[in-house]
C-alpha cells in the first residue's frame, strides 16, 4: 500500500527516534555519573565547590567527545559575607558547527545541585540514580543535568547516524545557578560580541510542566528577592534557665519580625509591595484559562490536602503573576533532634519573595528593610537589627509571536502527539532576564520534566519517558529550526505553523 | 608570740587547704582529660552515647583509686521518638567510709555535657581545655564536671594527708541530665532503703553564684516543661518557586504560633498560666533585698545591653519567682548557611516554660496545648498541628532553716571569707526535686561556678580559683558537718551557729 511520502527532515526525525530509543540505557548511565556527583553550590564548603568544579570537567570531556569546541571560563573566587572566599566553577562555553546558512541556537543549562542527604528524608541515596517504575531518582536528575543531558544526546544522534546537525549548536553551562549564578552576568556581557554574536535563539530547560504527561512551553518566570533578617543580643548563645524571663530574646524579636510578613491568606503584609504588579491582559487570561490544570489530581500528586485558592484560574495568577513570600527557616538556633534549652543569642532568618512583572528587587528591598525596621522598633528590644537582601533577580518575560516558539510547539505536536500548554514559572532563572537584557535575543524556556519531579525536595527525580523522549524534542525542535530558517525572509506566525 | 591555738578542726583545713595549692596542676590536668570526652547527650546518636557511657567509666576508676566502693547501675535504653533506641550510660553510684558515728552526705553531679562546636562560635576547641587568664574553658568544664572533681578532690586531700573522712561520703553520678535525667529516678526510688538510707544530706553543685566573685546557697530552682510544636504538610519539602503563593506554608503557621506564646515585655500569653504562681513571702522579699546582684555589672560581664527590668529585685524575682518562656529554635527548616529556595514541608518549633511553685507541668501541658489549638485554628490552615511536652520537670525549693544550709554557710566564710548570696536558680536540675519528693532527705545547691561561666553556651569555662578554692569548700564543708554531727542533740539554728 501507497502512503504518503516522508518528508526528508521527518525521515531523519524518525531515524533520530530510533537511535536515541537503542541507546536509551547509555544515556541513562551517563546521567547515573554526572548524579553521583555531589555538585552542591548552596552550601559554600571547598569539599563541595571542588565537586562542582569535578562536574564542570566531565561535562566538558563529554562535550569534546561529541566534537564540539569547548571553553572552560574561568570566573575567579566568591568572597563569602564572613571573609572568606571559594574558588567558583568554570562556565562552559561550547559549539558545533559554524555554517552561515544554517541557524544558531544556544542552549543554557546548569550542573550544581540544591544541598541533599539522606537524613533530609531521602528514601533512595540522593547521589545514587535509582530506577523505580521507571522513575529515576537522584539529585540533579531533573534540576538540571537531566535537560543538560537530553541537549546533548539530541547532538549525538545526528553524529551517530553520520547527519550533520541541522543547526549550528552552542552549549553554555554554569555551575553557581542554585547559588545565585554567581559570575554568569560577567560572561554573557563580555561574550556578546564573541560567542554570542551569532546566536539567533537561547534555549533554557531549567523547570516542569504544569502536569505529569503534558508538555509546556514558558514564556516567563518570576524574580525572587532573599532576604535575611538577623537580630543580635550578643555572639553567645544564653542558658534558659540562667536568663530566661529577664532577656529580649531574640528569637522572640526573630519571630514576631517573621510572623508580621505574611497573613494566613497569603497576603503579603509589606506595604506598597503590591503597587507594581502589573495586572493580568486579556490574553494572559485566555492562555491561563486555556492550560490544562487539575486541581485535585495536582493536590494529590504535590501531597497537599488544600491550596490557598480553589480556581485553576486564582492558583495559576498567583503562581505567575503575583509576588509570593515564603520563610525558608533560622539559622543560629537549636535545629536538631533532641530537647535543648538554649536561648540563642543570635539568630538569623531567611525568607524570599518571588517577583512579578513590574517589580523591581531594589524597590522592594527598600520597602521590606523599612516596614522590618517599623516592626521591630515597636518592640522596643535593646538587641540588633539587620535586614539584607542578599539575591535580587528581576522578573522575565518573553515575546510569545517569535519564531522559535512557533519551531517548538511543532517539534512538540511531531513528538507528543499534543499542543503544550503556555505557562509562566512562578520560580526563577535569572539567565533568562540577563539573556534577553543583555543580548537582545529571543530566549524560550522549554521544559522536560513533569510536574512531580520533586525539584529541591527530598525526592527529586525525573521520569524515563521525559528523558529519552525529551532527547528526541530536541532533535525535533533542532529540524524545525532549520526548516525556518529556511523560509526565512517569508513572514512566520503561529497561525501559518499550524498543522491542518 | 601565743596567738590564739587553732582547733583541731582549724588545723585539718589548713593542712588540707595546703596540700590543695599544691596539687592544683594536677587537678587540672584530670579535669583536662574529662573534658576531652564529647559526653554529650542531648544530640541522641550512638558515637556521642558511647562518649557518655566512656566518660562514666573513666569516673568510676577515678572513684576506685580514691577507694571507693563503686557500683555501675545499668538502666537499659532510651526509646526516641523515630522508633530506635539507644543505650543508656550507667549511673555511679559510690561510697567512701559506713562509720555509723559520723554523718552521711551524699554528692549528686553529672557528667554529660551540652552540644558544642568550633562552627558554633567557640574560640577554642570546646573539648580541649585551654586555659586563658585563670580561666579554664571547655564544654563541661562548670556543667557539672569540674564542681564533681572539686568534691573529689576533697575527698583525695583527707586520704593523701593520712586523716580519715570526717563524714561518710556517697557519690551518685549520672549521664542523662542535660536530656532530662532518663533513668535517674528509678535509681532513687529503687535506692530508697539501700544505697540511701543511711543518707543525711544531699548536695548538688550544679548550678552558678550570682556573682564573679561573691559564693552563693541556693535554696530552689524552677522546673521546665519542654514543648514541640509540629506543622506537617507533607514529609518533602517544596520549590518555594513552584509552590509560592498558592500553598498554606508550615514555616508561616509555625511562625505564627511561635509568635503567639509571649509578647515584647516577656509576658507569657497562654492564658492561666500565671493562676498557680506563688506570690513572693515576706521572707524571699527580705533573702532577695540582701542579694549582692550589681545590675550594671551583671550586664556587662553578661554582654546584655539592656534587661526587661531595670532593679534587682524585679530580676531576681523574673529570674527565681516567675515563670518564662524561651524559643529554642525550630527543627526541619533550613537553618546552614546560604540562600536555599525550600519551603520547609514540615517543621518543629521548639520552646519551654520555667515553672515555679505552685505550678505544675500537667495544668501548663494542657494550658499550651489548647492556647496553640486554638491560635492554630483561627488560621483555616489544612496543615496538621502536634503539640507535644516532651519533658515536664516540677520546680523544688527547700528548707534554708536545715543544718547542711549553716555548716555550708560556715564553709563559706572561713574559706572565702564572707556570707553568701541565698540564692534560688532560674534552671532546672530535677534531682533536687526528686531527692526531696522520693528520699524525704535534706537537699542542698553549693554552687561553685561564677556567674559568667557560660554554662549552655560558646564560652563555657570554670575560673581556676572557683575550682581550686571550690575543692577547699567540700573539705571545710565535710569538717563543718562533722562537728554539726559532733553537736546532734543539741538543736541547731542558723542563729547559734554565726561566728560572733
Amino acid at each position: 500500500m501507497d502512503g504518503p511520502a516522508l518528508s526528508p527532515a521527518a525521515g531523519l526525525l524518525a531515524q533520530v527516534s530510533q537511535y536515541i530509543d537503542r541507546q536509551q540505557e547509555a544515556f541513562v548511565q551517563t546521567l547515573r555519573e554526572w548524579v553521583a556527583v555531589e555538585s552542591d553550590s548552596v552550601q559554600p564548603v571547598p569539599r563541595l565547590r571542588r565537586e562542582v568544579t569535578r562536574m564542570m570537567e566531565l561535562a566538558a570531556e563529554h562535550l569534546r567527545r561529541l566534537g564540539a569546541g569547548v571553553e572552560l571560563v574561568d570566573v575567579g573566587t566568591q568572597q563569602l559575607p564572613g571573609g572568606q572566599s571559594l574558588p567558583l566553577p568554570p562556565i562552559i562555553l561550547a559549539a558545533l558547527g559554524t555554517d552561515p546558512e544554517k541557524a544558531t541556537v544556544c542552549f543554557y543549562g546548569h550542573l550544581d545541585v540544591q544541598p541533599a542527604s539522606r537524613e533530609d528524608g531521602w528514601l533512595t541515596a540522593p547521589y545514587s540514580l535509582t530506577e523505580v517504575d521507571g522513575k529515576l531518582y537522584g539529585r540533579g536528575a531533573t534540576d538540571n543535568k537531566g535537560p543538560v543531558l537530553a541537549w546533548l544526546n539530541a547532538v549525538s544522534a545526528f553524529g551517530a547516524l553520520g547527519q550533520d546537525l541541522p543547526v549550528n549548536v552552542k552549549v553554555i553551562l554554569e555551575g553557581m545557578e542554585e547559588a545565585g549564578s554567581v559570575g554568569l552576568e560577567d560572561v554573557v556581557r563580555r561574550e556578546r560580541h564573541g560567542f554570542f554574536a551569532s546566536v539567533d535563539y537561547i534555549v533554557v530547560s531549567d523547570n516542569l510542566w504544569l502536569s505529569r504527561t503534558k508538555p509546556a512551553l514558558t514564556y516567563g518566570t518570576r524574580g525572587n528577592s532573599y532576604f535575611t533578617v538577623e537580630v543580635k543580643c550578643r555572639d553567645q548563645d544564653f542558658h534558659s534557665g540562667t536568663f530566661g524571663g529577664i532577656l529580649h530574646e531574640p528569637m522572640a524579636d526573630l519571630v514576631a519580625l517573621l510572623g508580621s510578613l505574611v497573613d494566613p491568606s497569603g497576603r503579603i503584609l509589606v506595604p506598597g509591595i503590591y503597587s507594581h504588579v502589573a495586572p493580568p491582559t486579556e490574553e494572559e487570561r485566555r492562555l491561563d484559562a486555556a492550560v490544562e490544570l487539575d486541581l485535585g489530581e495536582f493536590c494529590r500528586s504535590s501531597g497537599v490536602a488544600r491550596l490557598l485558592f480553589r480556581s485553576k484560574e486564582d492558583v495559576l495568577l498567583h503562581l505567575w503573576r503575583r509576588p509570593a513570600l515564603s520563610i525558608h527557616g533560622v539559622q543560629g538556633a537549636f535545629h536538631e533532634p533532641g530537647a535543648k534549652t538554649v536561648i540563642p543569642g543570635r539568630v538569623t532568618g531567611k525568607f524570599s519573595i518571588r517577583l512579578v512583572p513590574n517589580m523591581d528587587a531594589a524597590v522592594v528591598e527598600k520597602q521590606v528593610r523599612q516596614y522590618l525596621e517599623s516592626v521591630f522598633s515597636q518592640r522596643n528590644s535593646p538587641n540588633q537589627l539587620t535586614v539584607s537582601m542578599v539575591l535580587g533577580l528581576q522578573p522575565w518575560v518573553a515575546d510569545i509571536q517569535d519564531g522559535q516558539y512557533l519551531a517548538a510547539r511543532r517539534a512538540i505536536r511531531t513528538v507528543f502527539g499534543t499542543e503544550p500548554d503556555m505557562t509562566r514559572d512562578g520560580s526563577t532563572i535569572p539567565i533568562a532576564k540577563t539573556f534577553q537584557d543583555l543580548l537582545q535575543k529571543s530566549v524560550m524556556m522549554l521544559p522536560l520534566g513533569a510536574v512531580d519531579d520533586g525539584e529541591h525536595s527530598q525526592t527529586e527525580k525525573i521520569n524515563r519517558r521525559n528523558y529519552i523522549e525529551g532527547s528526541k524534542l530536541f532533535a525535533a525542535f533542532f529540524l524545525e529550526l532549520a526548516k525556518l530558517h529556511a523560509d526565512r525572509g517569508r513572514p512566520v506566525s503561529p497561525a501559518q505553523g499550524r498543522t491542518p
